[in-house]
């Protein structure tokens, strides 16, 4: 399948800017280069953050994020961050995700030459997350992240938060970097009627898995004041367990059991074919419903019969 | 995009047979040939009637045609035919519908050259209907097809229905056939939990645009023997005028009412990319969504930059 060989990644950086339009651009162009496809740039106001999707091989992905790394460094400040999303860096978390056929190992590889680097180059300490976590508790993005860029110091001043590489101080603008390798995530975010976030806190603890909620599932409540509205915001780490229909479905129960309603949601960065397939089966009840059973899809896949 | 030039029309020839896989696997055959991409077969034993899913250019997709009316009228008789869908023919209806770019125009005058000639080769009533209707009553098949292969002598002898092309009475063993041009039709059906036909009437008839219903909706009531349920099973002719998920809802709505539940559903053919992403973006509350938030669309799109 087109753009679908062995060793194809898609990285999917994070960065702690979401307001200068300008510097968004610089730091996409300086993510760009030779052999990097900038798939999608989603930006959000209130978060002060930026989903990138990028697809490539390794080599080209480190230069190209490297890039990224070096123009953040120089253009974002975290001790004036302003943002409601969680965040230790300018470069927040930067996760590799296997495509088609390419092995997890292949994802794992690049995030571990992408970390040396980045540590050697900028003096930035790194974490390892999820499967290129070389520490079982460091799996968990949430653990790594919890205390913010505010309470990195102290963090880092533990032995049991030694960076993965890099120094055990912040770096002083820059904060750290969480770099990892994953299954596609898709981050959904369902916008209430309510403008108290005490109700999108309490629908997100009921919706994710570390509070006993769904499968696969991480949640936050946040207030979103470009819009005057409260938003639980979501990370589906395996659709497949959960799907987004199921999801928004148990966002609208626990908010109508605080007598708020979802208005809107929004699915930042790309999805997955099949993720949107799996909503439509759902909702229609279907037995199955895959790529081949769309019109668009049978038409490139029978054009060489012609 | 692949697929997609001016010329390219889908045609989904639907035949009086869905019980004999070896009838139905020789009019599959018999409608493929040069230029001709069979994109869909599906076949229903209940209906006994298979919907066909072509694609090719006229002149191709004519010639293939014309092997299938003439596999068909060689081994389907209508005089023995029993299936629960409405019909009038061995070959009981043909619309083409224009892909991409093709202009409508394309697919109405590959209907009336298809009209022509089937009338000449086989000696069979043609009635012209949709886009192709040459008379203003005549663009409903629905009308065209009342009264069935049963009633189609009586309805022949009415100067009032003689055919667009052909002779003013019935094949013996064939019928008669409608051919015409259209915009993508949707065939989704829902199957209730209840054997009762009398509820699955009365669901279609509240949806259905013909009694005040849904907007490009049709709908009918069919008893499926071979599930011992009762199915609602209807027609989307203009999934941008009513979803899929808004007619699936309101038929689970209305079976509610008659204290039924919609226990499956079915899409019969293939289903155009947009018209999934719909049930997506209203499920989900979406404010938009196009295939260009698909992960696969956007590295498919960007390949070329690598």
């Amino acid at each position: 399948m087109a753009g679908y060989i062995r060793s194809v990644l898609e990285c999917v950086p994070n960065f702690s800017e979401g307001r200068r339009e300008a510097v968004i651009s610089r730091l996409v162009s300086a993510a760009s280069g030779p052999g990097v496809r900038v798939l999608d740039v989603s930006s959000d106001p209130d978060h002060n953050r930026t989903v990138l999707t990028l697809a490539g091989e390794e080599e080209a992905l480190i230069g190209g994020l490297l890039g990224l790394y070096e123009a953040a460094l120089a253009s974002i400040d975290l001790r004036t961050h302003q943002g409601v999303h969680p965040r230790l860096g300018a470069v927040d978390v930067t996760p590799f995700v296997p495509l088609g056929a390419t092995p997890m190992a292949t994802a794992v590889h690049a995030a571990k030459m992408l970390g040396v680097e980045v540590a050697r180059r900028f003096e930035l300490p790194v974490f390892l997350y999820e499967d290129a976590a070389v520490r079982g508790e460091r799996r968990s993005l949430a653990a790594i992240r919890r205390g913010g860029f505010e309470g990195l110091a102290g963090k880092l001043a533990d032995v049991a938060w030694a960076p993965d590489f890099g120094p055990s101080r912040p770096h002083p603008s820059g904060g750290a970097t969480v770099i990892g390798a994953r299954f596609f995530l898709i981050a959904c975010n369902a916008i209430l009627d309510t403008a108290d976030v005490e109700v999108a806190r309490a629908v997100a603890r009921a919706v994710r898995e570390s509070a006993g909620g769904l499968p696969a599932v991480r949640a936050l409540g946040f207030y979103l004041a470009s819009r005057g509205q409260a938003q639980v915001s979501m990370n589906l780490v395996d659709f497949r367990r959960t799907s987004l229909a199921l999801a928004l479905d148990r966002v609208r129960e626990e908010a109508a059991a605080h007598g708020a309603r979802v208005v809107a949601s929004e699915i930042v960065g790309l999805l997955p074919r099949q993720a949107a397939l799996d909503v439509v089966r759902e909702t229609l009840l279907l037995p199955a419903l895959d790529p081949s059973r769309l019109l668009e899809e049978r038409l490139r896949a029978t054009s060489a019969q012609v």
